[in-house]
């Protein structure tokens, strides 16, 4: 039968670039051309001759253009497998006609859920018929091509052109490519009308989820890897770039504390400073000017070349001001008129962005070796005085700074001990193996700042060692959680000593 | 017109459990059960009262079952916007029958994959019309109830048992599991035919990925927040759990540096100790005793709740000499006989873990506030003597010891400084925000080990600070990548001292 019969493209597609030229190259090549509905109409006003689906199965479009493919002379002759009898017989029985290329572009879901359209015309934007017809040809992609992006046309004809047919190979990977653009359709869907309903996505579901291309990076961590940077569909960086270099790839690992930082000091004009994914200072002040003069001071070797975060609206002499040192991001809500040009010119490589406010992700992933870590991303409500204990005497007088002290440590890469005094960190150890020699760090780094300085670990003290360290310094207050089997030994310690320690707070590593 | 007419479910399922129970319970409810092939004949022979699919459309299934329900009187039947002029005029020109209820279940193209099925096995396992009945039925969520999952019969029934009808509420709810099922769907058919075909995945394209719950953690890195761990359907986990406690999510977090430790060093008999994601121990040696005793004297103090990666089959004696540290983990390729008996019995709670010989990730995931930052999962090739340069007298001699530093920094979390001796790390600091502070740390912990070891530094040296702290403690050999503007002072300054320093191999951080 299909010896003599004409082999048949299938078009249908929402975008119609190219497609005009798309179906003149496949008719130049013998191909006959079959659509219905609107892309019928732009091709036959393309000049291009059309069989219309109706034509062949004898039903029109019908319910405002909801089912107008799904036909079983359309879908068997997609799906039909070529030499089979049993197929063979069933094609000849019901006058079902080969489809051999499938053209497919969907319904513009995503664009439309983008623009915020109201639900009832989102849900016209989800296509059924198109991606049963996609699906189809996918499946037997062993006897049909099937395109399902405008910007294959140009190699589809080109194939054409030069082998007369469609290798396995290139039908292949259209098949795998079309199964992917399904995937990602349906997943940007179930994630689209999430938002639109609001449902929130639970730590414990099955997760399916698309990410898209926003930035191609120079390169990963280090320059002999390659890296991108990716997001969901729908959803926004959360910061907007004013000037300055590319972000790279640890830029953009670096920003992810920043961020947090930016969120835990919120309720204050505060300043962060970080460096290789954990804060080497941290203040607040009464101007951001201040904050930052006192956040440098915690570190200032450390500091040089790192990134550094505002709570507040920067103004022009604290913009003056952070020129001095070498920074690589400067991160602020907002900037006052001139300060963005000011850096543009005065420092073109530093990186200024803009915070979105309000962006708090619910969840946090971390790929590795073992598989996806999801976990809640958030910190535990913070510490209240009437909620802890103090062991020695109670110092609500320096609960400011103790609460401070508390923030930074939660942003800090654990092992983390954080010393702060009037409201700036004067030492902070983290990321290290093990307690004390975070607490020690700390301190060596605080110098004679740790007189009067309250102390904050991230996690219980195994030992009293740190404690021991913290009063030679001169620390006066500590808070930490316990939950050490130590616990009485260490609070008796700073008893001993004359340390008010606070047990309280939740832990908050973060590694 | 359907103001008589009967209510339908149409039933098209794979899965056949329960679906028996659901189609008598439907049919209590007043549905009209419509059915094709297995499912109708299954049912009937269940007890249950049919409507064939070919007596509402008047085709059979086809093509080997490949086309069955794909019709526009059952499409059109699901699709229906009720209560328009419009569709009802259509239905009632075309004798479409209203469909209310959809249950399906689709092929079980996953399961089949899993067992290894050949290629066109699998492809006859990709479900098309399942897919399309699914869809057409979330799409018109308003009037259809979609039921994906046969874990939901029962609150189906339950449903209409309290309230005679599904409010939109839980339709809405279905539809929305039914999107995700078909996404995760079709995303599963993309991976699983790019591995039956041996296509990779390329760092810059679009991903999309499921993600299956593996594990529910007790909680993430700190009490207040839930977790679990997640895999990509048709990937395992790298190892076998052999004894001990569930996995906790900072395990998970640490084992990644493990295995990352046990990659790198799997050319010899090696030890590795990892804490808080970052290498406290790592060492070689003629036996993994030898190997784990080495690793252990770098730093004892941090050791202590780490967790420990071999790269051998571990011996009764080396797993005797373990327990009498703690340690959370014990990883290695293999146990000789009595070693996990043994672990059992006397460390209860310590993890045995079996590794899954090589397991080699090709790209990582970082997901953070910035969206999610994806690169190649690769170490550089190793330094070449010949490749790089020596600055001061070549120390062939130690070029065994200088790789082992360059491949134990290479692990260690920026900035990373390892001082290594005789085949074992002495000295680590890694994590630190800025280099000499880190060397003084590994220099430190190295005590008087430093005299005559190496020293290796994840990237360039800024400054000729720590080359003169190292001199000062006695390393007499130096590998870094070079790269810093004083370049030409730090090698200088190594020459001046007498420390061999050799330049290459390139930069490796890790955050």
């Amino acid at each position: 039968m299909e010896k003599f019969e004409t082999r048949k493209a299938l078009i249908s597609v929402w975008d119609k670039t190219g497609v005009v030229e798309l179906a003149k190259g496949l008719a130049a090549h013998g191909y006959e051309i079959v659509s219905s509905s609107g892309t019928a109409k732009h091709l036959e006003e393309g000049g291009v001759k059309v069989t219309e689906v109706v034509d062949l199965t004898g039903v029109p479009a019908i319910l405002g253009g909801r089912v107008k493919t799904l036909h079983p002379t359309i879908m068997g002759g997609i799906l039909a497998r070529r030499g089979l009898a049993q197929d063979e017989a069933d094609r000849e029985k019901f006058g079902i006609p080969l489809i051999d290329v499938v053209v497919c572009t969907l319904y513009p879901f995503e664009e439309t859920a983008k623009s915020g359209a109201e639900l009832d015309k989102l849900i016209e934007k989800i296509d059924i018929g198109g991606v049963s017809l996609i699906r189809a040809a996918a499946k037997n992609y062993f006897h049909v091509a099937v395109v399902t992006e405008t910007a294959d046309y140009a190699r589809v004809l080109d194939e054409l052109d030069k082998k007369q047919e469609f290798t396995l190979e290139f039908k292949q990977e259209l098949a795998l490519k079309a199964f992917k653009n399904t995937a990602s359709y349906d997943s940007v869907i179930y994630r689209g009308l999430c938002r639109e309903l609001g449902v929130g996505e639970e730590v414990m579901e099955e997760k399916i989820f698309p990410l898209r291309v926003e930035q191609k990076l120079r390169y990963g961590e280090n320059p002999h890897q390659r890296a991108g940077l990716f997001l969901p569909p729908l959803e926004k960086r959360p910061f907007e770039q004013l000037s300055g270099k590319e972000l790279s790839y640890n830029n953009l690992l670096d920003l992810d504390t920043l961020l947090r930082g930016c969120s835990v000091f919120q309720d204050m004009c505060a300043c962060t400073i970080v460096k290789h994914t954990t804060p080497c200072g941290a203040a607040c002040g009464a101007t951001p000017l201040e904050a930052f003069e006192k956040a440098l001071a915690c570190d200032p070797v450390s500091a040089f070349g790192g990134i550094i975060g505002i709570t507040r609206k920067v103004d022009l002499e604290t913009a003056k001001k952070i020129t001095e040192t070498f920074f690589e991001i400067l991160a602020a809500p907002d900037f006052e008129e001139g300060v963005a040009e000011y850096m543009k010119e005065k420092k073109p490589n530093l990186r200024v962005l803009k915070l979105v406010p309000g962006y708090a992700p619910t969840l946090q992933f971390t790929g590795n070796r073992c598989g996806f870590l999801v976990q809640e991303d958030k910190l535990p409500k913070l510490p209240q005085e009437t909620e802890g204990k103090w062991h020695g005497t109670p110092r609500p007088d320096l609960w400011e700074d103790i609460i401070f002290a508390w923030k930074t440590a939660a942003i800090t890469k654990s092992n983390a001990i954080v010393l702060v005094k009037d409201g700036a960190a004067v030492g902070i150890g983290g990321g290290f193996t093990n307690r004390v020699d975070a607490a020690e760090y700390a301190i060596r780094l605080a110098k004679d700042k740790a007189k009067g300085a309250v102390m904050a670990s991230d996690a219980f003290f195994p030992f009293p060692d740190s404690i021991e360290l913290a009063h030679r310094a001169g620390v006066v207050a500590v808070i930490e959680p316990g939950g050490s089997i130590r616990d009485s030994q260490v609070f008796q310690r700073a008893e001993e000593l004359g340390i008010s320690l606070f047990e309280g707070g939740t832990r908050t590593f973060r590694h």
